[in-house]
């Protein structure tokens, strides 16, 4: 049965492919498993029949064969662990792509999501500026340990995994910032994973949402 | 083989538990796996050999065969997946408690884990009073949803499972804030899990290190 899964109806990210809904669809995309979108607004996210699929009333969700699930890092485990592409085959390292997974979601996204939160929930606050600075560097100390890991490697650990995607896909929020661009290493190891084709038809079906809801 | 995991010397947290080796010691005690510890200085921690494990130079990690892990949650699914007790034999069900572990540590402990750092970092800043309002205010849009989902049930989605033990760890965090109070339910749930006879063994011997450290 074909999944499917839920999408801004409205992206707040203007199509840049920082809503959650894209790191699904790439995992999907790379795995080559069809898949249908439903678009939801932000009322319906809201309403009791979105809140019984997503308690906390967000995007993504994934159905499939009577099954719902609603965080992005369960939704990507469960479609790398049912398709070759995104897990390597030996229990070794498929247990270390698994922890740069979880590394992604809880060590390295919170303070970047933290900083971007500040950014629209504390930019009128006099003390933006200071604010700003201490994030600034909560995200670095997570960049220099990543960089130094990741070394002049093209992945964190061998293959591309689905470690990698989540990485990749939370380093993204840092766009327009000029941390990224502190670790060359880094930047291009974001931009070595937006050149794979599976990130481009991902990329391209969320950016066509926006612009047909944007007409 | 036995597993060793690494855990502070010197818990910041002064043996209240909140340490994420607490999360792995409660996971092995529930599956019933014998563990043996490796404790850290702060120093140790930063220093390569550690570094080598724990790319972001904290605790716990996680060796077995010759394999290393250094995320509590990779770790706990690593467990679970192996030993019957943390995690339902049906695949969706299944899907749905690992779900619940990254909903855990991704959509419920962010903000959590801001307020905490807030409490420490921007202490004496004068707009501290304001910021925890605000981060208050994030707090709550997590629990308020998450107790309409757990609702009048023992645990999140049938029997006891590895996203309980995260959930629980993460709400941990909040003792000593009213906010956990604000939600009897919740209360609730951490007390009945903080009951099982895993959880006692694990705290008391995370304790034991922080009592024998501070002699």
């Amino acid at each position: 049965m074909t999944p499917t899964i839920t999408a801004f109806e409205n992206s707040p990210d203007r199509g840049r492919g920082l809503a959650r809904d894209m790191r699904v669809r790439w995992a999907l995309e790379e795995v080559g498993q069809a898949y249908e979108v439903r678009l939801v607004s932000f009322a319906e996210m809201k309403a009791p029949a979105h809140l019984a699929l997503h308690p906390f009333g967000q995007i993504p969700t994934y159905e499939e064969d009577g099954l719902a699930l609603f965080e992005s890092g369960a939704i990507i485990l469960h479609i790398a662990a049912r398709h070759a592409g995104l897990l390597p085959e030996d229990a070794g390292a498929r247990a270390r792509a698994i922890n740069w997974m979880f590394a992604a979601l809880n060590t390295v996204e919170p303070p970047i999501l933290e900083r971007e939160t500040a950014g629209y929930a504390e930019r009128d606050k006099d003390w933006h500026g200071e604010r700003v600075a201490m994030l600034d560097d909560r995200v670095r100390a997570r960049l220099s340990p990543l960089a130094a890991r990741l070394g002049d490697a093209d992945w964190l650990d061998g293959a591309f995994s689905a470690g990698d995607l989540l990485m990749v896909s939370v380093l993204q929020r840092l766009q327009g910032s000029a941390l990224l661009a502190e670790h060359p290493a880094l930047a291009a190891y974001v931009a070595r994973a937006e050149a794979r084709p599976a990130f481009k038809r991902a990329f391209a079906a969320q950016l066509a949402v926006f612009e047909r809801s944007s007409r």
